[in-house]
């Protein structure tokens, strides 16, 4: 009985907690499909193929990992990959109400499940908008990101 | 001693959650005002007169339910249709303290008191931007919203 | 269109925060029932008759609120007394989880509706447990109870 | 890879929230362990051989899932039969501190991960505990339990 | 040992909540620093001269209490300063999410404390978005904002 | 301007998450007084000499530090060791509105300041009644207390 799973987020850029997810996901279902969102209406700090680029290069030793491009509903997007479940990571933090109306729409538009994974507590207050908030103001986020993001971090043009 | 009560949202579109409410507090209060807001600085999906002609066909059958616009502060339309009470609804995943805050600002400011009714659990997830999302994506919302707001979004130019 | 509205609890003893939503409830409703809960199985500071005159001295100026005893499903007290309408005070610090699951249950039991009214904010760490608590301790808890009430806990005998 | 996930609680008695969660992970595991706790201090209105009994006839059509009995910590009962996941309901309303405490520190004592299921809304406001207090004053629960179990509790003698 | 603490926001404008954290944080430290922020990237309805000048008439008389302007990260504000600690309101209501997250991720970032005092209840409901909202539509914020905000607010120019 | 902080519980016993708070309140305070609540109502799994004991012999080296025990209401202990601020960790699990309410009701008895210290994320889930359960069942709970914790919930009596 083979399961995929479907990780979806912005990616913008992938953290540690991001990270954390994805490895302890990719042990527990057979194929674990991460899809980088794209929407055209919305601003990126980095484009697609560079979050889709930083994500594969976090987990290049999980050989059940694959990381896809996906536009419009998460529902399709699952459908389109054959995942019969939604992996989410809930952080205590977590936005409990948005988390549920999406679980709860996901299922009724498409039948597919979603289950929850706890985030690691160490992970708590890391998010892709902290991120970019304390690198664009040149400060450290070497503790939040892989290294690699790190690095793409301090690539970027600064804002002024 | 008459009552009348308001409930005031957006509607963008009306949903059967909606639709509850308003069936549900026309049976608690002997006249219920639908007032459908309407702020020039945003953008709305339908404008106003579809807005209040959806809620109007959505309870044909509801003799003491009226529908009107509204523009600024609800405390001002309260007191423009002499309500006595703002009804909302209340779902488990609602925004509780936006709810607080304005329940208990509208009090200080006019002495109205603000009364909730508990949404029904079926429609816990559905509200009118998840509506807007998967409509906007072309996915199925008829299980969201009466049958003439389904209609309505059918009718709508596709966003590419 | 009479309104009859219930309004339950141990009042073990009554509030300040009970006598605000006692108030309010009966501007609002044709008829307040207030229902003092007496469980067999559960221990109090007041004997149930105590707590039934307590809450009739703190609101003897109401004409339309009745204070009744009762025993068993909230439900069944409701139907015994004719009430459409179960009232509760919601506080920001209220357990809505208790509220939202007894509120349901009840619609799902007997039809019968829940309505809300948001507790006035400086008596929102008031509650007859914190009451019995300070008192016990030979606090003062006048700013937390009517003076009846007051008089009432200093004439108990203190536990040692 | 063959996926053990154990499910674990009171069940005094078993609800229609456990049965739907019992039925949508056996789909999702390829064996699913529900274990009935008991606690020796603990008093319950079903011994544990009742409970164990309405478990099983609950979903007799289900060939994965095994139901036993289980005492002292639930990372102990998980390894003893070979579980990799502790599958949890999640309501709108649950404890949410209680949950994120109890499997952070599952995963903290033995690696086992928790995944979390989304409860379906129309049972977001039944747990046992209603039951059993609705039941004991002889109200109706047949919406909230399965036959065998609306059976059982008819059958038992009432408290006075 | 003495001690500087810094109360950072916007001040958009100040409030009566804001002025009760200050009076109590300034019997609390030996020094608070009032920071008011100013991202060049966000519209404001007072400059940040008149945000810093209104802050400073609100509390005249208080000799410990120093009011001055920051961009860019709270960490390197607090640094600056030399503030041991940082200082928050915590309301009922507040985002507590977003209160943990910032405090811990400036914790990681900075080894900086922060510190949260209660809000008063009577403030429960005020924020300068609810006084803005209020004041833009005519409505009277004489009961949240202190005397000389209300006269500045009157005289600005109001939007159609 | 010499600072008293008081930080008050049962203690039973000492754990981690205790100590982390402990420590970081010694270096915000000039003096910081641990009070151990003794209830004689209460069962607890250790005696108050022990409690009072591991508390000060998990944090020797903290010279600012006394340990004292207390009975009663909170408010008076903070009087009399003349302590301007009760201090206490939050946790993003912790019950908040308990503390809310609590400290609100401190601050209405008696004018004291309750201040709130962010809990480390590693101990989100470490709690004396988690440490008790896991180690009444034999588990090891050498992570969440300090070693002389662990020494003496060893040489306690296995309850059967």
């Amino acid at each position: 009985m083979a399961r995929t799973a479907i990780y979806a987020g912005s990616f913008d850029p992938v953290t540690n907690g991001h990270v954390d997810v994805i490895r302890r996901g990719s042990a527990l279902f057979d194929r674990l499909v991460v899809a980088v969102g794209n929407n055209p209406a919305k601003r990126y700090l980095f484009p697609l193929d560079a979050r889709l680029d930083l994500v594969r290069r976090c987990v290049p030793e999980l050989p059940n990992v694959e990381v896809v491009a996906f536009t419009g509903l998460l529902v399709d997007a699952a459908r389109a990959c054959r995942a019969e479940v939604v992996l989410r990571g809930l952080r205590a933090l977590s936005d409990f109400d948005l988390e549920f109306r999406n679980g709860l729409a996901n299922r009724e538009l498409s039948g597919i499940e979603t289950l929850f994974l706890l985030s690691d507590p160490s992970q708590i207050f890391v998010s892709s908008s902290l991120v970019r908030e304390i690198a664009g103001h040149g400060g450290d986020v070497s503790k939040f990101v892989p290294p690699v993001v790190d690095a793409a971090l301090r690539a970027l043009p600064r804002s002024a």
